[in-house]
């Protein structure tokens, strides 16, 4: 039985597809079941066959963003998970493979666990997923190679109309998801091919944010270039720990806790207008950074492939309580292979960009960084023109 | 002589090359030069040689977004014509290209009348441009059919994520530019295939904006579907003509004093979850909607680049004081060819989303306008899948 939790990505059907094809090479599987809208398919007992989709159907999937079972973000209870044994009893469920991030991995470990304590024989493996990128164990997470495309080509292409415009609209902010981890935040570099290039300042939750050196930042730029570009987490923290600007909505939690972030950008549309006295905008790309599949990264499609099949192979190979990890072997050529981590581990653990990969001044990302996360965009970006600059000698 | 003026779009570079290279064609032209910033660089004679670039610089532009030479938003006085009018006699400039909307063509129509008036010989044609699509005297313009493709795939893309994860962020607000007409806004609507697609509703500056019955239709999709899609005008106003949000930045008008808008997804985002207790959550693409030359429109392209060297073609012809539109020929195969229109009514004069295109209850765009913006966005969007519905019999 196969399920998708959390926040959607462009390539998390890749993953179900991977594993649902899988599925088919075991003469011991004789049906797959996806769960709808994650592990509240199993409690309600809502169930697809996922062994009967056409062959055209699974290829379509491959390139087709968003969950196609549903997702959810579900916090299970003690009794829950009694009608999940239940459930996945009356349907013999062997293999149960769930897609997601560190709170899948929590619901996987506690549904393995309680499996073994009732003698009920069941093999749990995790397929990874998130475009946060802040799972431990693993060297990277299926979702973020393809939004930090997207973030990569976005800030490219906005930092172009802010240097063609910047004499109007002279500092751009462009917002990126990203609950506690700056890793979406920090893609947005790896279009910048020259000192000038966008981005010029990049706002990471990892470091406390300061308005001074921020501001002082930003005028830099802009007595330069006469235009600057800053991109930024929607979870940046000030040097007490908190959110810079705490949600205002009337209902913003969800059942983790999690707060539903928004409005950082805004908020620094005004204080650069009012500390500086420069014009400036912002673009928030939303949910539309994680689902863009025009700029999805090849690579990312192939290995969350690759990490769906991995976890129903493992699975049907005896391993249990673990979740697929992705291992890079080498950076050039690029190859990537794949591991194991045990879910619990990996659950409610959140891996932070490092202090290694970030500069002194704590606005921008270093080298290492970009050697990490290069490989994994899929390759250069659409390559781009500028004029030569040959001048006309004045005659006036 | 040649400029870009207004804001940037995905497509304004294929313009410029093409009446780059359709001057190439002209033995009367000696010399072709590009104003860096518009009308601004005519002013402080900043001039590039366009004649001199390469060829694969120039096939390099035109897919390349973003406008090459810089832009501007300068509204002239009395004395900068003069100024303009030295520096074109300096440089013996014949024809006079400048590509832009409302704004432009009224700096192009003055600079065109004081040549007459003073006896200078100079040849001046407009050359459409902008993403707004609110430019009279054309069926369309260039632009518009990239910032539409855009829109209808991150709105299929949004949608998706919505649908997928709709359990947790019930409604989603997608806030596309606009200042005063909402044809952006409306092209949410192209990649749309059944009534369950999002988006669900559409909120356009053209219909005022009342609360009451904007929330019965997110209640109702709601109700239905369990999310809602909802995509929103950035421009939308109020029954008494008002901006729903006017802008409370520091620094907010432009000198053509349109003020620079934000924050009605934001305000939408509190109607909903106060007023109806349901959790919502925006997207705002901003500037990369009308940048992103991944989902650039093929038609738009070629369109573009079309009317760039038709209104050289024309200005060596004799014609001045002139725009040159898009004349649509047939929608069945989709034939455009271009036509002219004077500069002076082209000029300050907006054309709105006409109200034959709307729904009757103002919350939709109807099957007049599909008609009228399918062929502009070039073809059908990327093919997404579904999984089919075969359902798991329960057991429990």
């Amino acid at each position: 039985m196969m399920g998708q939790s959390g926040g959607p990505t462009a390539v998390i059907n890749a993953s179900l597809v991977g594993a649902v094809q899988a599925a088919g090479q075991h003469d011991c599987i004789t049906a797959v079941m996806g769960m709808l809208h994650g592990i509240e398919g199993v409690l309600k007992e809502e169930l697809v066959d996922l062994g009967r989709q056409s062959v055209q159907t699974l290829e379509g999937l491959r390139r087709t963003p968003s969950a196609a079972l549903g997702s959810c973000r579900r916090k299970l209870k003690d009794a829950d998970y009694h009608r999940i044994l239940q459930v996945l009893q009356a349907h013999d469920v062997r293999y149960f493979c769930y897609i997601g991030g560190n709170d899948s991995a929590d619901t996987s470990y506690r549904v393995g666990k309680l499996a073994a304590e009732s003698g009920y024989e069941l093999y749990v493996v995790g397929i990874p997923k998130t475009v946060d990128n802040d799972l431990g164990f693993t060297d990277h997470c299926p979702g973020y190679g393809s939004v930090a495309r997207f973030n990569a080509i976005a800030t490219r292409d906005a930092g172009r109309d802010t240097e063609a415009i910047g004499i109007v609209d002279n500092v751009k902010i462009i917002e990126t998801m990203g609950r506690n981890a700056g890793w979406i935040t920090a893609s947005t570099v790896l279009g910048k091919e020259s000192e000038t290039d966008p981005p010029h300042v990049v706002l990471l939750p990892e470091v406390p944010f300061r308005p001074e050196p921020f501001l002082a930042a930003v005028k830099r730029t802009f007595d330069k270039l006469g235009y600057c570009v800053v991109t930024v987490c929607e979870g940046l923290r000030a040097e007490d720990g908190q959110e810079v600007v705490a949600s205002q909505r009337a209902i913003d939690t969800d059942q983790f806790g999690h707060r539903q972030l928004g409005g950082v950008a805004d908020y620094l549309v005004n204080l650069v207008a009012s500390e500086l006295g420069i014009k400036a905008r912002f673009d928030k790309p939303g949910t539309i950074q994680r689902m863009f599949m025009l700029a999805a990264s090849p690579v990312d499609l192939d290995e969350a492939y690759l990490v769906g099949a991995a976890a129903l192979n493992h699975a049907v190979a005896g391993v249990t309580g673990q979740m697929v990890t992705l291992v890079r072997e080498s950076n050039q050529p690029y190859r990537c292979t794949t591991g194991l981590a045990p879910l619990q581990e990996v659950a409610n653990a959140e891996r932070p960009v490092p202090s290694e990969f970030i500069t002194p001044d704590g606005l921008f990302l270093n080298e290492r960084y970009l050697e990490y996360a290069r490989p994994l965009i899929g390759g250069p970006l659409p390559p781009y023109a500028r004029l030569e600059p040959i001048r006309v000698p004045p005659r006036t």
